[in-house]
């Protein structure tokens, strides 16, 4: 959003960046919370875009954030395509997904995990829920995705597949009620991502712009799993255990180029 | 086209357009029709654009929708390359695929396609004929489209795949006469997409939008079906039929994303 | 080239153009030779940038077509990027491949693949060598190319494989010398196309947009190919070579399409 | 950077990137020494957009080039997203990559890479290091890469598979010491590249043209000895060895082609 934003509004956000450095954002003072939450609005704003850009969401899936105003609520744009979203849509709820801003505004039918998750896991800031492609084949089979490199760490604790039929017998395949998020966060327990069977997968992060990375690195390490499979057979090395928590980071540099790399206005 | 052209020449192409459309009018009030007509025409030179922006069709392959006037007519661009396509080249055909308005511009060979299913199924609305690269590997095998995910729903209830040379012996490929595309019509019964061996596939929907999205899916679909059955061999678990029935959409959102990500001109 | 030209010189393409439309070329009188040469020069330009957009061809491989005046002499851009040629590097060769203009320029290396072929093939109007990547993998191996659909209809005919090793024991690869030529042109026959062991292909064609698009669908047709073999085994249905003969075509509409999605300069 | 600029601020560029160099001016008079440094930080900078843009480097990963000043001193970017990287990131090391100029600035925790192989290989100028996907399968298995045609020609002389766990058993993947670096560099030995299990690759080169069109056909390479493998079985006909090295060529023209290729900005 604030890629097309004149001047006199992006001084502003400028201002509330700074603001945002301030250490605990959930103990400021009430006149530096709405800079905060300025702040990350925007870059939920700029994480759907990218996620979009990227091929990591169609025109379907989303990424929240934790409010770091009160971390009870969550910020997530209304419904619709990512590619599109802007300032105006995003939209304030309260962890049993109401929404307490833009309360006309159509919210995601599937908006549920992210309330759901975000009580399981204190630890967790941002949610990316796609339809990415490059897991489907593994949510399809038996075959558990494994670290293939260390940009693919995450992966090295477990990520499990969640099947819905196991929850809820024949549905249509939606988190559509607060009782299959419940039992989609179970099956995500501590990992970092779970892939949903004839679905997509889900994403959980300390923050946004870790979140973003992750659902990147999820989709690319799929991709390079297929292919060192097909020619390597049973014989691929992926990173141990060890090695992969080890090779934990923040993906720092990702988020700067994703951004210059986003369609110019 | 309307994505570029300043609101004045919009007007008169709009005009232009309208002034084909009278002839047809025939269920809706004459003072209704002409705008209906010329709203489904503008969505078919972006739904022309969307399919060659994101692959789906190349240099060949079209789309057309019934006519929002006339249930016995239907709209659909003279020959030309799809990314071309422009609101004075919407040409009106009769269900015989005889032309009714641009009557002197060339046709698309293959438009008896069209006419047929329309013939066959009166719920459908808008067809899709594409040289789609991802759905040829599976016409020429034994291999069924099965659905991978919730997206690619509508392939439950089964894609059959039409051998032209099951119906004429030896031919160019070309649907390019009635009595092929009856034969065609009659193997995609009341499926949503049927294969075409050596050839490319048709789609069928009861909207425009649906079989753009339908098409896209049908693709993604085949792509991610290949890579399961690499990693997964014969163990991949595809949609339940119940699953892929519950799963039906509408793919809303996925217009949007894809018309604002075509290039400006 | 003629892409970016002012007003003026645009203007003057067009009446080549123009000229062009005499039946016979090589016969026309001195006055209008220059002009149809001017135009084919032109589309020479057209043809490089395309197949370099579509990723036919990387900073090397070349397009060369007969010139319309003299059946004894070839256009053929100097050694360059195909993606930046332009009108000024456009040099005229005699079948020997010796540059008859723009002689102090540096032609490409492998210019003798042009002579030799146009000396063996009269009916031989534009030739295309590519490093295209699909092919590659089965120059590499014993599985000949089949017709995967009616777009590859010239591979039914056969892709005969040239081993430059057979010819000459061990070299650098590249078809420096008109020995080389003489015998990649015999292994070509009377095929659409070779493949080349360890380097790429030629394709050659009765007129440059026809080169250029069965450039273009040798490598579409190689990747399909591999997608069915990967998931049908050895079963895969290929077209009849009574069906690729009858499906023969011009793929007009295809030079426009790619033309139009060239990068504006 | 110097791709936009107008001239003006071109030339106060240059003068900043000057100033740096002058320290380490050794071997070349005076008058001439900066202009070939500033060329060559020219060449760095747009070395870095060519491998982002290309697809070789992500948001990590970097290249470096030997001073020309001064063959114990190297230039590398500060830490940052090569897709970003300006002529004022150009930062000079010693071999102990230690910054000598913008030492206040991160550097990127790997370059002790280029510092160890610089001191192992005289005969090296530029050094890629990077994350780039498709070499990272073979890298994951016991398959070795091998020439699939002449633009992979340097890897018939064999790229070793470097695996840090031999070197120091549990590690965080990374190159972040000396010892580390020296390890890596002896894996290298006298071969243009070496895959990191888990990692990456390096690529090494006499010159900065050279070492970016080695890292673009590593990878162009390792697809398609994957597809080979895919279609051909086990039965592959690779460049035998003499053929690579008489294939050994210096891509001169692929340079201007990626070049041309950058987005402008």
């Amino acid at each position: 959003m604030h890629l097309k934003l004149p001047l006199v509004l992006r001084a502003s956000c400028a201002a509330a960046v700074t603001a945002l450095a301030v250490p605990a954002v959930s103990q400021a003072p009430a006149s530096q919370a709405p800079a905060a939450r300025q702040s990350v609005a925007d870059d939920l704003v700029v994480a759907n875009h990218i996620l979009a850009n990227e091929g990591v969401l169609d025109g379907y899936g989303h990424v929240r954030v934790r409010s770091p105003a009160d971390a009870s609520r969550y910020l997530l744009a209304r419904a619709g395509a990512p590619a599109l979203v802007t300032a105006a849509d995003i939209t304030e709820y309260d962890l049993e997904s109401r929404p307490v801003t833009n309360t006309t505004a159509a919210g995601y039918i599937e908006r549920f995990i992210h309330g759901e998750i975000y009580k399981a896991r204190p630890d967790v800031i941002a949610v990316v829920h796609c339809h990415c492609l490059d897991v489907i084949p593994f949510a399809a089979t038996s075959v558990p995705l494994r670290p293939m490199y260390h940009m693919g760490f995450f992966i090295g604790a477990g990520v499990p597949v969640f099947d819905i039929r196991r929850a809820a017998g024949i549905t249509d395949m939606l988190i559509s009620t607060p009782d299959l998020a419940r039992a989609l966060a179970q099956t995500l327990g501590s990992s970092s991502a779970a892939l949903m069977r004839g679905h997509g997968a889900v994403v959980a992060a300390p923050s946004l712009r870790l979140v973003v990375a992750q659902a990147y690195y999820l989709n690319v390490n799929a991709r390079l799993q297929m292919q060192a499979m097909a020619i390597g057979g049973g014989r691929v090395t992926y990173l141990d255990p060890q090695e992969a928590r080890k090779a934990a980071q923040t993906y720092e540099r990702s988020w700067d180029a994703w951004r210059a790399h986003l369609p110019r206005r």
